[in-house]
């Protein structure tokens, strides 16, 4: 059963508001519930039509219909679970790292999660107005990579302003990144779907690079941010794997 | 005003086996409009509310009600247009060409279609499976590269039999794409999202391709299709800009 209170909270936890005051947010389905589980993360109660499925104390057995009630899914799975927001581990001036700029579609920012995950980005520096990473959509799209890299939301301006490391930003006129030498550390900006890198982020851009097109150069529309996001990383992992 | 036999007709058109019937499909917005017009491809009717914008014999001036009735969009824009569906030019044995083997979700076709036009690939081979790339939320991600690549729908299986190209397909066990020397023409195979490349179609592979991971390789989760096709272009075309 589901209690009156555990179905508000639950419910509630769709905004970002509730689940920063609560340091909760939802997972569903087996196969994101047990990745979150294997990268450690804690779970604060767990809702199952499946009774094999309940062995420990704040495990619930639900009907279908009460399932339905709490899910964010359009079709429900066949479990639900809240966890605790993981504290990140503090931010090291170190590796390479994704910034990402007033990103603002949950798909986009599920997919740089992966990204980031498959090609090693430990670090990923959100600004605060970037989408949160415990969205319920980034969450079902990024499944275990959620609890893999750690995601720090902070004033972009700020931390860009105390690094030391290069900071890489792509930009129509930059330097062509298939010719251009990549380091192993750096920061890479990524900006707005709509606007790109904001005028207080730009001036702190120490490399502007670009990728270079093929197509037709006036008409071809830009790149999608999370795709264009796979082009860096690749190009500044190669030089390693090289 | 908006005819009940042309409420009828749009309408109809949110089902591909009505696209294909009528040869037209849907576009909406003065973003999308304007670009798929700039690309040469031929207004069968528009419905705007803007009177301004009415200035030909099938232009028709619609109310915002009307303009919701017969919208696709959650949240409908100020105008509508039906295209022909354009004729594609022959399938020709030549440049570089992506195939895409079952690929399912609008998004990924969109993103695909969006990178092909950046990479200048002019020939999309599509299964006659993968999700019809005149689907309303196609057109409205690709914009004016709808316009702008060649998209084949055929038996992938017959295409790939009858090619003197080389094939190329990315697999988890395949030659590193960073040290493998890429050719300036060729085919490349990308695979269903949840199924990858099918075994009719691996078997006509010649080229087994991986794009290497630097995270935790038991653990990450596989690339997004569109992103994985970022990638392996970008790959591709590097090889010609260096």
């Amino acid at each position: 059963m589901v209690s009156k209170s555990q179905t508000k909270l639950i419910t509630s936890l769709q905004q970002k508001k509730y689940r920063i005051q609560n340091g909760l947010f939802v997972a569903e389905g087996p196969k994101v519930i047990t990745e979150l589980l294997n990268e450690g993360l804690k779970l604060q109660a767990f809702f199952s039509t499946n009774s094999a499925e309940i062995s420990a104390e704040n495990h619930f057995q639900i009907t279908e219909t009460e399932l339905k009630k709490i899910s964010f899914l359009k079709t429900a799975n066949t479990s639900l679970a809240v966890f605790e927001i993981p504290k990140v581990k503090p931010l090291q001036d170190t590796g390479l790292i994704v910034a990402l700029d007033a990103i603002r579609d949950p798909g986009n920012l599920g997919t740089i999660i992966r990204l980031c995950d498959w090609f090693g980005v430990r670090q990923l520096l959100c600004s605060e107005d970037t989408v949160d990473c415990f969205n319920p959509k980034v969450v079902q799209a990024t499944m275990g990579s959620l609890g893999r890299v750690n995601i720090h939301y902070r004033s972009l301006s700020d931390c860009l302003k105390n690094t030391t490391l290069p900071i890489y930003g792509g930009f129509m006129e930059g330097n062509n990144i298939y010719s251009e030498k990549l380091p192993k550390d750096g920061i890479v900006v990524m900006g707005n779907e709509a606007n790109g890198i904001s005028d207080e982020i730009i001036q702190k851009i120490t490399h502007k690079i670009s990728i270079p097109r093929f197509g037709n150069i006036q008409k071809t529309e830009s790149l999608n941010v999370a795709t264009a996001t796979a082009i860096l990383l690749s190009e500044f992992r190669r030089t390693i794997e090289m």
